[in-house]
């Protein structure tokens, strides 16, 4: 196979592991795409943790004997026994010729031993190909394999001039239908929602996920920090089908390495200037999602981050730009901390 | 010729008229190409007032005799004596055989006469190819035509929550390189830049255009609205190269009728959130040109635009998102009033 074809299968195998957006958490998102004398014999993506990984799928899928194939997978092939067996001895049981695989797996502790072993069957192995696209698609697993903590993207809908709401806190709608849909598709793709209990008691969101036939099991966990207590339950989102998590502390590190510890891949913070300030400050925040309509609301209206005056320019809080488009009316602006 | 050559043929007028870009004020940029036999033997652009016309200039630089030929130019031919004389008499002079211009005269007073002339004298007309590129090119010019009034852009630099200082007035620089540089080619297009006795007493800012080359000539007029008379006159912008301007009046609509009477095209904005704010309020701002730099400043730091609270979202400033482009490690975001 030339590069561009083997570009394409990878490009395939990514678009595969998309089909578990929704639904693989807390596993990764995988695709795997097999290829026989230049045709694709079977296909494969990883659906629901416990489920067949994208590997056995694929295999299972073949049209053909597998013997001798090209297996291209947006992951490492997995070397260990979790909930399903490792997928490694599947393609060795096939008698593959060749693995071809996007990402490493992001555990240092095993990432890179399926080379090893592959090798040591006899089969080719490369890796490393559209590693960024891969990679993109498992940022929050990506990050909690190396940080023991989620990734933690907030999301805002603002004015141009950087204003939430009016001062008196009418807020429906600054941003226009598509960027409210859009953050179905976020809280969609995300373990956990999390909010603060001023958030709770003034808006009454419900903060699920209401797309056509989302099923109640995919529900992300809505988290309500109420440090204070003082939400009363009745609230719409301790009310709503899913689970409800009240956090009686303030939204810190450890709030965060307790939620890596329960398999919580990425947060979606959708919450008031207070909560994002104190998260901005403290460093917690990896991304932000900033849905920006092109309107002005003034001086008096109220900011996205509160936190006390910084002092020198050399002290703002940095970011990069990820990505930027028009989405409707709106702009959609993703910025991504420096480091991550 | 098909549709695809007179399109390139037109996309190359206006790439000439663009040469006009910083000198040809307060004409409109001009460009011309003629085509003979399918292959181009003349091009011309409008350089500077009371200079060749983009049509004369390329005619006069044709190769061969431009009888038979056809024009294509950026804008209607004039039909009238200006500080030159009518094109429109010296392409029939020239026998071409036809002209394919672009926008229509702004001037709804002779808009389209040139097509009752060039078909009385036999010669085929069309319009109206790539007219939202040309158009767009002479936007100033239009709208003074239209309205007697500039086109008022205002530029900002902001951090992403809307703030253009810290609370202690620290703003150098929120924003990068780049978008510092585009900065000066925006004041090289603009007829005139306009900032307020407070931005002038606080930042002493030079408001002149400093790019390599740039002719004294072409230096925009500098406007310091100063109604309380504040400023010494010892301040830079004073001191420069180039004419600068004091109005001791609050920057109104009918500050804006004198300078589209003085032939001022458009104007740049480069002032503080009060200018700004009033500008947005009275409704006399057609385009934001924000530069976002990724950072987050916080609420105590200074606003875009100061004005009295708003009470309903259903009052405030709407815009339409023109352009948006990532510029260094900023983004450029062009926002028109909606009905520009």
């Amino acid at each position: 196979m030339n590069q561009l074809q083997e570009k394409e299968c990878m490009k395939r195998a990514i678009k595969l592991a998309e089909f578990g957006m929704h639904t693989c958490k807390p596993n990764p998102r995988v695709g795997c795409v097999i290829v026989k004398e230049g045709k694709v014999i079977g296909e494969g993506w990883h659906k629901r943790a416990g489920g067949d990984h994208a590997e056995i799928m694929a295999l299972k899928n073949c049209e053909l004997n597998p013997e001798g194939s090209i297996v291209f997978v947006s992951l490492e092939p997995c070397t260990h026994q979790g909930r399903t067996p490792p997928c490694i001895e599947a393609l060795i049981d096939a008698n593959v010729s060749a693995v071809v695989f996007s990402s490493m797996d992001p555990n240092p502790e095993v990432s890179g031993r399926s080379i090893d072993m592959l090798n040591a069957a006899g089969i080719e192995v490369s890796h490393g190909l559209l590693e960024e696209e891969s990679s993109e698609l498992n940022i929050g697993f990506f990050h909690r394999m190396r940080f023991n903590r989620p990734f933690v993207r907030s999301k805002l809908g603002s004015s141009m001039d950087g204003k939430i709401a009016l001062s008196n806190g009418e807020s429906k709608w600054i941003t226009s239908d598509a960027s409210r849909k859009d953050v179905q598709n976020l809280r969609a793709r995300s373990c956990a929602t999390m909010t603060s209990n001023q958030t709770v008691l003034v808006d009454d969101p419900s903060m699920n996920v209401r797309i056509e036939n989302f099923s109640t099991d995919d529900q992300p966990l809505r988290i309500v920090v109420d440090s204070s207590g003082k939400c009363s339950g009745n609230e719409k989102v301790f009310q709503l089908p899913g689970e409800t998590m009240i956090h009686r502390d303030r939204a810190n590190e450890s709030l965060f390495e307790h939620l890596g510890s329960i398999e919580i891949n990425n947060v979606l913070i959708e919450s008031g200037p207070k909560m994002n300030g104190a998260l901005l400050e403290s460093g917690l925040i990896d991304e932000l999602i900033i849905y920006m309509s092109p309107c002005i609301l003034g001086s008096d209206a109220i900011d996205m981050f509160v936190f006390p005056a910084i002092e020198k320019l050399s002290d703002r809080f940095s970011f990069d730009i990820h990505d930027l488009h028009k989405i409707g009316t709106d702009m959609k602006i993703t910025l991504r901390k420096k480091d991550v």
